[in-house]
């Protein structure tokens, strides 16, 4: 008979110790997207290859062309059944603007929130916090039963924040052992709400991009050169300006060729959420939806591509005025792609789209980032219905198959290299502020989330 | 008999005196934009302060709301004339980018340049060493002759480069004293090639803003807000784009209602002058004519107003990608303005124009900093045909009657508050770099802009 409901029991008496863990595993600032901490990045790995050696893993580091990673394997009851991949990272965003952290984004700190105890850190919910939820559900497993149900593989990458640049040709070069598993088993993306489970069928796709606009060979005087020379900044502005219309629409030559229209069954599921706008917006302090008009928000979030600039920066930016035409002027834009929307194809577009704007005598570059396909997972199979008895089981009540506006690239990598499709059961809640100051985990979102996995092990298992 | 000559004599002999002075008051890094430079500045006055005095001026720091200004009086000869007075400023434009300079830019630095040694610094031309070209006359004829051959007063501030905000009420106070001169000498603008001199006839008036942005609560993850969330670097980059169409126009409602046209003899005079744009742009790395489509360049330059975008931020201008829809934009827009426009409204129509663009849950400042009405100086007053006469002799040619693409808002001041109309005998090239890094005065600029200076008090106390 199933072990479950004594790992049930360890996992809720062992609140202490998994929050020490986590706490542990927050305090290192492995932000992936500065050189700086590069070595903090790899702490974290062996961090977790010690946690996972600890619950009976055969666990390494492996390098890659970027952040190493992490692998590990447990060959659950030794009953020959084929592996569940378990995938997650552990590197994290950015944590600037720091001024605007009630407390240090790297000293873990547990306070109250609208709906019990939060944890507040860079990464506490993502992915950090969510790689918990399973680590904390294998770890009673084994202490329990000496091991998970169901023989497992744990892939933690470290480049998830910059777009995992170096995970396809990790893919590539241990597809062999990695491609056994039945299928991934992803901790990544949001809840419904507090109360109600997710499965995410759908992530939109990426392209990330930066423009370089250089103009004169230096800085100029606003009144000699006024009317005169080129001003990138005015140049650049109207660029990013005219990718998008007045409707919210992209500009980009054939951008919406590879769009799908959401009708039919999905929107009449979707409409059947009830979601609240202007309480969404409310909770961000805004009241005027944005993005395309006339679609219905869900749409909008998990639908549509969107054009946004991440960053932009050139000229006197100091105390009061300087009157200067400045020499140079810098963007971030990236694109969300939803149906077959190709990433490449989307940046290729951009740069002629830039190109055709400047003039002969201005240089400009477009450095490509990361980019990521859309994918939508299939609802059908026997991982994504075990994942429901689960959360239906946990949370007693159903979950809900949603959208996600985010991107996982791995996703589509998983199947394109490794041809495995991915159950996206997360545990965020939107409230969660990720990528932002105060980033939190609810800590009833991490203790129902790890009872969740446990459950997902045995119905695995079973 | 004129002891003129003795004097000229007196300045080619003094160089390295000259040189020794110049370099003391280049050291000081007054930059009157940056409150961790207000020392700075008062010590720059300080300095000013002893050189006056040290040529037989009556000269005291006078206090203002900004940094202090100097004042300074020389009976001359005591034969009741009436007093000629010299304005110049002391205050200086950041230096930032610092890293652009080939030598720092308060340790002033002399080098080789196309047509002779060149002195590199910050306020090299603008206006420390234009201030020395009358400073050093003054003291030749101190030196030679007890003093200068007409009464000067002197007026020297510290807060030009951020539009002499606190001027105007200082001129109201002191006008009593001030308004006894007969016109105003500034030595702030440039000749019109190394070998022909030039007398400003003509002055852009500038109104500098910046626009402050705020949209969501905090930063936001751009996969879960993407379509949902305003993005302010967005609209901002909408915003300042529709400031100007594709031919350049301005488009504030009447903007242009208060721009004369140039025609007849203006247009003519102006031809003449042979101005050679491709040679212009080619100093700094630039062919393609920027500005209002279809005017000749001059015209550009010196009857026509502009809008430049001297600054730009928000979001993540760090390496690499983040994936974040920002809180918060900012811009600091600035306009030239010509005729008889006038800086308060366009930045009244600034504002209501930017309003108008922003949604009911934004929130956008418009902070004002320096503005300055356009002026034009009369050509035929007794102390322009004495500025024509004393430079026609020093360069063997006749000075032209130019405009400035730049403001120099005291000039206005003087007329509305004093009364008192202009000479602007300036000495500076094209090529100097002004508010750019490595700011440079030729050597043969300032020695001949000493001379002709000298005679100009020759002329003027004859």
């Amino acid at each position: 008979m199933s072990r479950l409901p004594e790992v049930l029991a360890r996992l809720d008496s062992a609140e202490a110790e998994i929050r020490g863990r986590y706490f542990d595993f927050l305090r290192i600032p492995s932000v992936s997207a500065q050189p700086d901490h590069a070595a903090d990045c790899r702490r974290a790995a062996a961090w977790l290859v010690e946690e996972l050696r600890a619950i009976g893993c055969t666990a390494e580091i492996r390098e890659t062309r970027g952040q190493p990673a992490v692998v590990a394997y447990h060959p659950g009851p030794g009953n020959g059944a084929s592996p569940v991949l378990y995938y997650g990272h552990y590197d994290v965003q950015p944590a600037e603007p720091f001024e605007l952290w009630t407390s240090p984004p790297f000293e873990p700190t547990l306070k109250e929130g609208p709906n019990g105890p939060i944890t507040v850190a860079r990464g506490a919910v993502d992915d950090k916090g969510q790689v918990m939820t399973w680590l904390a559900a294998m770890r009673a497993w084994h202490e329990v039963a000496g091991g998970p149900p169901v023989p497992v593989r744990v892939l933690v990458e470290g480049e998830e924040e910059i777009g995992s640049p170096s995970l396809d040709a990790f893919l590539d070069q241990h597809a062999g052992e990695l491609k056994q598993a039945r299928a991934v088993v992803v901790s990544d993306t949001n809840m419904w709400d507090p109360q109600t489970p997710a499965i995410s069928a759908r992530l939109r796709g990426m392209a990330y991009a930066q423009i370089d606009l250089y103009a004169a060979s230096r800085d100029l005087h606003s009144g000699l050169y006024g009317g005169m020379a080129l001003n990138p900044i005015n140049l650049l502005s109207k660029i990013v300006a005219e990718l998008t219309d007045a409707n919210g629409r992209i500009q980009l030559p054939g951008f919406y060729d590879a769009v799908p229209e959401v009708g039919g069954n999905l929107d009449a599921a979707w409409d059947s959420l009830g979601f609240d706008e202007g309480r969404f917006l409310g909770d961000i302090g805004l009241s005027v939806p944005a993005g395309e008009k006339g679609l219905k928000p869900l749409v909008r979030q998990w639908a549509r591509p969107t054009c946004d600039v991440n960053g932009i920066w050139g000229g006197y930016t100091g105390p009061g005025s300087k009157t200067v035409i400045a020499a140079e002027a810098h963007a971030k834009v990236s694109f969300r792609l939803v149906g077959d929307q190709d990433p490449e194809a989307v940046l290729d577009s951009l740069e002629a789209f830039v190109k055709a704007r400047v003039p002969a005598d201005a240089r400009v570059e477009v450095q490509r980032f990361a980019s990521a396909p859309p994918v939508v997972v299939p609802e059908d199979s026997d991982e994504v219905a075990a994942a429901r008895r689960a959360l239906a089981a946990e949370y007693g009540r159903e979950a809900v198959l949603i959208g996600s506006g985010g991107s996982i690239p791995v996703v589509e990598s998983f199947r394109r290299i490794l041809g495995l499709d991915s159950v996206l059961m997360g545990f965020g809640l939107n409230d969660d502020q990720v990528h932002s100051p105060n980033e939190k985990f609810d800590w009833a979102c991490l203790m129902h989330g790890a009872r969740s996995h446990a459950r997902l092990l045995a119905e695995l298992g079973a």
